[in-house]
């Protein structure tokens, strides 16, 4: 504790020399909010295998009380998305009691479309209307769903595409896809959201019908302003630059939201930060920069959406958590001060040693500090692995076993 | 009919005109097997979902069937690949009764070590000795299958890898893997061989134990003459010139055998030559030059592995077997006296020509002709259409469902 | 010639059964029109070596002279995209009146902003005003040449962009660049396109100002009906589906043109169709669709953008000219009647065989036909070889070396 | 420096607590070596452009003279890699005297076989035997430096391949390629080794000679134990896990040395760490694994292979060496005790952890400690700057300028 108290001094004295104000740093770490998804608590897998774990989540019951145990270690993972139908209830207004008694709230709705027979060539892509008409009706329950438990983003992942080359008409699917949207926007209140996510391939392996973030904005432009692009950091080609995506769907006002993960291959699903953490932090560089930037309409929903195959599910979304937190912590840290001025004169290395020195900050004692002063452990996983909280749901939960969600 | 023979005629003019012999390309042709495999017949799909086929295989009897029907339309696919546990049985030599009275041998047995709860970490590369054990007891349970059912060739692709840096050594899983190996190599009958396959990742997504061709046959040199690489056209890094994998494991002498399929973007297992066929052509074409040069031993096993998530099952696998042919036949038809010359003299484009010339070639002639000789179906494709098949399978195997196989 | 004869009575039965008049498809070939670049004739290179070629065009008129014997000898070549500076001269007159003299025309204007020694941090997105002030002088003398020369295209590619994590921030880069490129715009004359063409990456290594296609679209989108978007098909992550982005672009009104070329690994810039001409079959076939489509705005123009650094340069123009009319061919020749209805009951596998089907038919006699008609040599590659170009142009040039071009 | 105290302090607490002893981590520090090349002093850059730079080396002595200053600046950059011919000179005794009066060693010599018109189809694999004498009494001749300077290592990098299917015989290249190698070897006395390098691919666009690790350890295995792999962390295909290539070559004996950069996309040969510091520590968490553990031969080059083409190359160097001790000092700050537990109980996010934590360490005032006690500044890019050096060398090399190398 001692030296914690040293640690913090020091990076006291390290802020003030980048410019920067602490207790500011502070502030917004308090205010972060990272959203976790019910079915990161539930049993997945690859299209191999789905190791069961103890104490996985079976129940939307579980699934909120997990994380609302995330929640009670970070103190900023105060909302859960839901995906239905994988947790369709009769009584929403039960749920949305349940879940503000354990002190969360109801983040996105995930609808479901990619698994029915039915949509084996699409969804809201589907040559055959009657198949559009029911993947609409699906979105219709969605938004009574939103509307049930004051969810505010409905987030759109479509699975739609084709795998062969001449399966369908691209462009006839495009059309189909604009007014497909059109519809669901058309249903939605005025103060909620539309998020949509593109995929690079997978599970369609010759043409997804949104692959790639320009064809999100471009349905989004048709849509109306409350249509947003949604980023997951696994949906990329490789190499792609996804921190400039960022940067661009800010200054556009389209930036809606993240799907949090990692990945070395493909859509990996790893958990955050995990393969390449400066990747991570640039990406918070260019949110910091949006957020401090007044001609930036800055409105970003935070969620994770990882597949816990191998590691704990609980104990890895803590990690996620955590592994998130810091990357904001550290672009916090930045000197932008002197960024600004060593890229007005083309130092190119001065500008990067400001990026290396914040990234290579030790915000530990930092993080401690925030977490003590909001009243949570001053180490989440410790605290965690201290708490019996993995015991209790392995007893409380053996035997139980539910449909696996994705895989 | 009439029209046939005319393009036949002109093939013939084609073909002399390239210094090529149209009697031996035919008697290549007849002689070409490609082995199909029995989870090929059954239901499969994505992490994200399974679409139910009609008429999709429950049982190894109807894997079996589907595999013979496919023979008879196409008259060169005459063995069935098996996977242990999906296809196992309590009386082996009923199977290869059954297998025998349908024109069928029993092709590679393919081990699992992946669908377990204790392989969570790896197989035979897992740090507890017990769980290697397992694996291996499970090897020899597939030996024993072997000498059933007079297969020759073990095929085994390995899922293990770990997927985050740390959860295990890299070096020690590489020392754990050679012992395992080893023993397995000892397992083997003298007139077996043992198919060692890689693969760049999925479903581990950090680091695979075996992840390319380098790794693969570094450990065939290790176990010994009968440890034979096996190339899967799936599993690369984009971009890897496979063909040039496939003229270095001929030369090396282990070149063991093909796992055929197409990907655009991971291990998608779209149908073999759906994607990119002039690569098909290229790695076709490096097999006839090693079968031509006397200095290399040249005995490759060719199976199909696909995952048929969206196409009719079997009518998928006819077309591959199609395409298959037909790529062999193209590259039977390349012009290499020229092709030889050119490259002496550096004559770039003219080598090039050879190449296109032959894969822009009408071989559908050629290939009805063979086909009519060895009296099967000219169009196999039209033939299965109307032979009602699909239909009787349909009626055959509905309400059937059997546990799904990938995925 | 007689054999040419039966091929060609043989494809009209083959074109009657997929319900595709034979004398339209003639008629679209002879209208096909693939423009030749200037530097294509020149040396060029990759950063490790410049390989020098006898008979490498070190003049604007050299490259005229050859772009004009590949007209001659295709038929389907009359136009020259120039590269200023490097075809810089002071009489665009003369040059206009040389090239017609030759029977071609000057096609699309190619700026260059990234040979400068003051484009180290970009051009037209360089934080100096002064620098962008230099780029569009440049661009200011571009559109001289058009207006001289009468070329309708200005063909944008821009290497702006940075090597580094915080060399400059993104998104005021964004802003110089919407700025720049609208006093572009406002600089064209009210018959002229820009073209914006967009680049994954190199010779910027970290981010590219103007990466895929959604930022390019996103760009014209700003600028008005007469921006639009150029494909190279080398400027791509891998695995990125090219005749997708081609239909969604012509859906758009925003399909401005083609560089045309192929690639293995990044921007090989090898020759068309040498590395997967069944990818370049697809493009045509989102085109052809396009062109048959009332509802698009079809005004695409088509021009080749090829290294040829191994080889002979002229040799290596007709050679891609010829692939890229190939693929026109059998793309011309897909039985859409039946695709449709195949795609209308998700009949997959007849889809894709219409397809396989078109891609697979000898359009050799067709081709051979059609240049007949045309007054044009039957086979292009042979009648270059025969007709002593290349000796003639050795001689001539022999001991003129010209700065090289890229490279 | 009152604070620098405090922060060692604390980091001798961490580093107990991860049963780690300090002093053994800054004896390892104190004995790292990074050799810098002759060629990253001098002009480069990519096909597009080479950016001239103030101050750029232009003749040997100015090389030497920037690597002394590296060296003088960062304590750990002794040796210098130079390449023939682009550093050929007459007197080579006089260039060992010269570095050795600057305090520098002559380390790897790295001959030219890309350079040369003859080399267009290759140098070691050319089908002309006449080309291939030409390679190899270029060998001859960087042998014979290496006996002059004192060199061990004769760094093989081959640009060897083909642009096109076609363009020559793939097994026949591997024959030219094992008989040339052979000869080289044979020429290199005892006490010298031969470092084989791998490329992906650039410049050769189809298939490259020697495409990855398993192909260049193939090569080694034939030759003898002198025969080591080199490995470019810039010379994979995207997703390759380098770290598991750099286990497996020490555990086979076969890890011959490192060319250090960074990639996002290709070769980008960027500077070392500034695009995924965190593979870089991953790299050397194996390096230090395999240092410790007394079964592994363990001789290792650590060499800098990097193009500056946009910031200034002296600074860049400093930078990158400093980004290299980095990534040791983390790797030896791993707690390796808990690691091995957490591996043994498959406990995967304890051992994470390990890594994360080590790799999150503030190693700054270990490295001004340890830079201290070796008597070079504390902060090696500060001390540059204001050492005045830069400005030096653009005076006294104002006006000149030599042939760049690459590009």
């Amino acid at each position: 504790m001692q030296k914690m108290q040293e640690r913090m001094e020091l990076l006291l004295s390290q802020a003030e020399a980048r410019h920067i104000d602490i207790a500011w740093v502070k502030e917004q770490l308090k205010q972060q909010r990272i959203e976790t998804p019910s079915w990161g608590y539930a049993d997945s897998g690859t299209r191999f295998k789905v190791f069961a774990q103890p104490g996985a989540a079976v129940t939307l019951s579980d699934k909120l009380r997990d994380a609302a145990h995330v929640h009670r270690m970070t103190g900023i993972a105060p909302s859960v998305a839901l995906h239905i139908p994988w947790d369709l209830v009769d009584d929403w207004s039960a749920v949305a009691q349940e879940a503000a008694a354990l002190g969360l709230t109801i983040g996105a709705i995930n609808p479901n479309l990619f698994q029915d027979d039915a949509y084996k060539m699409g969804s809201l892509t589907h040559p055959d209307a009657k198949v559009r008409e029911k993947a609409l009706a699906h979105i219709v329950e969605c938004v009574a769903v939103m509307r049930a438990t004051g969810s505010r983003d409905l987030s759109l992942w479509l699975a739609d595409g084709i795998n062969y080359p001449g399966a369908d008409d691209l462009r006839a699917r495009r059309r189909r896809l604009e007014e497909s949207l059109s519809r669901i926007y058309g249903l939605l209140p005025p103060d909620k959201r539309l998020l949509i996510e593109y995929k690079f391939f997978e599970p369609a392996f010759y043409a997804t019908d949104i692959p790639d973030w320009g064809m999100a904005l471009l349905l989004c432009q048709k849509l109306g302003d409350r249509a947003k692009v949604l980023v997951d950091l696994g949906h990329h080609a490789q190499g792609v630059n996804i921190e400039q995506i960022v940067a661009t769907l800010l200054d556009e006002g389209r930036l809606g939201g993240f799907h949090f993960n990692n990945r070395k291959y493909a859509d990996d699903d790893l958990t955050t930060g995990s393969i390449n953490p400066y990747e991570l932090f640039l990406i918070y560089c260019e949110l910091v920069s949006g957020e401090l930037d007044p001609q930036v309409e800055y409105d970003v929903a935070f969620m994770i959406d990882q597949s816990h195959n191998v590691k704990p599910k609980v104990e890895a979304m803590i990690q996620s958590v955590i592994a998130i937190q810091r990357a904001y912590a550290k672009s916090l840290l930045v000197d932008r001060k002197t960024l600004v001025e060593a890229q007005k004169v083309g130092d190119i290395i001065a500008a990067e040693e400001c990026l290396a020195a914040a990234f290579n900050t030790d915000v530990e004692p930092l993080l401690a500090q925030v977490r003590m002063e909001m009243g949570v452990p001053t180490d989440p996983l410790l605290a965690h692995r201290q708490s019996g909280y993995q015991q209790q749901i392995e007893t409380a939960r053996a035997g139980k076993r539910g449909a696996s969600s994705l895989g």
